[in-house]
């Protein structure tokens, strides 16, 4: 599709994932799910066939850079975005549309988080150019994705009426709800999961962000200006911690005047925690996911993951997340794997700097 | 004391310490407990004082050996026995009385273990001496360690009469008992626990073998004959492996006409598994026995042996055993840690032979 480009937004932190995440290698380096390869790399695959190469942006941290370079290495050099610090996602989507506009006037914006899991890739790229042809009329769209359980850590998107086929208007967006709610919303059918997928005209997305968010607005256009000037970089150093720090979802998106929603079904996983890597990957006849040659006696329902060539025994333990690289070994339930979050704050804390 | 020499009995297999004890690194080469230093060189400095140690012997399996010279850099290279294979105790007792009675008729031999843990050692050496002074009349003399809880893993020995001051005649040997008869013994106060420690002249147990398990006896003698000969070696790498498999508490001490026990209280264990490992070593208030610098959130009673230098988190777990090392990772509740030997017993059937 002409003028059809790919923001994907690479700069997490991953903490979720220690300790094979850390803070040089977060959580979309990582080859999690059940693809080969980083999450980042595959997420730049799956856009092969319906963005050129040379259409995809990244838009991560300084710090990662290098390591981005190495995950896409036949991606130009200008085409990573790097932010000095991080801003949530309105900065970050703001500055990838002001640079793209730049390019292409014209220029049409998927806006794709790098480390989520997708099925069903034909269908995902389906459903984006459905989304794609949707903001030909200057409209905001947003893919939602069909909820499976009455989820409590997303947030949900109301569709309202059909306006062309597959694409309905947005109602609202709703945060992350109660237990109860999530399941009014699961059983309503109106409700569709908040991935983070995003299309509009780099054009468009401006627009709405100076009606929204004027102070990023106008720091956007003196990005622009000094661009011109071949100063961008520059005023990027010296401006970026100063803008709002704000999601492109409550910042822009909940105010903009039509919000369009493509209801989709293609498969999809945040990876939002070993949970969820245990949920993806393959198990045996008990429910462990763990490399081939452990020794599980009376084991059930275990996550193992360690370097290669390395041999795990479990005897009689249940429904535990076991992490082991060089330098760090994590043991907890499944039930409890929020809590890495803690053990990465406390080694912070600490100033084990070594190991987050 | 004169003619008092120490056998230490250091051939074991030491499967329940895996992954840290390997096939070539058994348990007697670990340094466990409390201490510092391997087992076998702590029971060796143990006798500084009681045995010159030009008199102290180690019998071990031919494997063993380079590693037992690293840990005893000091012992003379003629004082450490090889066996070709592992026959239980009483051949490896009885060749090493052969051996020693060879260099001193009125030889007086005490049988330690290399692989347990003695926290008082001054009483270790001063029951030591009582039961080496009690071998005078040729009797064989055991020393029997004051149970301190129902242990159904251990053999007992019931004494009777005292005969001289802390010298009992021993009435019987008991098995492995069944925990309600485990209480019975404890609450009588006349059964203690047989760790494997015996004191007797070289001449008596010799004697002693002849009578109970003549074949062995005999290829003793025929080992005694080689040696004037300057053959034994060769001998024994013949005809070792054809002597009777059995062990000397069952094979000789049982079936002796008189045998001794001199009861003994200083701070004894065997660490026989993971869990006496946590038992013996220093714990945190939750009863966590880890190394220091160790992430630990809402643990409880977890044993924790890693490399040096890596870091371990815990979150939300109880009562675990985790060892790992740069090959193999165990996890298991303490409860199971006997289950370590399946582990073993399944890896070598699988042909890891690197991991066991």
């Amino acid at each position: 599709m002409q003028h059809l480009y790919a923001v994907i937004m690479a700069g997490g932190a991953g903490k979720r994932f220690w300790p094979l995440s850390r803070r040089d290698t977060p959580k979309q380096f990582l080859p999690l799910g059940r693809g080969e390869g980083s999450l980042l790399a595959r997420t730049a695959a799956r856009l092969e066939g319906l963005v050129p190469a040379d259409r995809v942006y990244v838009v991560t941290a300084e710090h990662l850079v290098d390591a981005t370079r190495r995950e896409l290495p036949d991606m130009p050099a200008e085409n990573i975005l790097a932010e000095p610090v991080g801003r949530n996602t309105a900065p970050c989507i703001g500055w990838a549309a002001a640079t793209i506009r730049r390019r292409d006037p014209e220029a049409i914006l998927a806006v794709l988080p790098a480390d989520h899991e997708i099925e069903n890739e034909p269908e995902f790229r389906a459903v984006l150019e459905r989304a794609a042809q949707a903001t030909q009329a200057g409209d905001l769209v947003t893919v939602g994705l069909s909820p499976t359980r009455p989820e409590t850590g997303y947030g949900y998107i109301e569709m309202a009426d059909e306006i062309s086929p597959g694409v309905h208007a947005a109602r609202r967006f709703v945060e992350k709800p109660t237990h109860a709610r999530a399941e009014r919303f699961l059983a309503s059918g109106d409700f569709l999961w908040n991935g983070g997928i995003f299309l509009f005209q780099a054009a468009a997305i401006l627009e709405a962000i100076s009606e929204s968010l004027p102070s990023l607005g106008a720091a956007l256009a003196e990005f622009d200006a000094a661009a011109e000037r071949g100063e961008e970089a520059a005023l990027v150093a010296a401006r970026y911690a100063e803008l709002p720090s704000v999601s492109i979802d409550h910042g822009v998106m909940e105010k903009a005047r039509r919000v369009l929603v493509v209801p989709a079904d293609f498969g999809w996983s945040d990876l939002g925690s070993w949970v969820t890597a245990w949920e993806q990957a393959p198990k045996d006849d008990h429910q462990n996911a763990a490399p081939e040659g452990s020794v599980l006696l009376d084991a059930k329902g275990c996550y193992v993951r360690v370097a290669e060539g390395k041999r795990v025994a479990l005897v009689g333990v249940e429904d535990l997340v076991v992490v082991d690289t060089p330098d760090a070994l994590l043991i907890m339930p499944r039930a409890r794997a929020q809590e890495v979050r803690q053990v990465v704050e406390l080694l912070t804390e600490r100033g084990e700097d070594q190991l987050v």
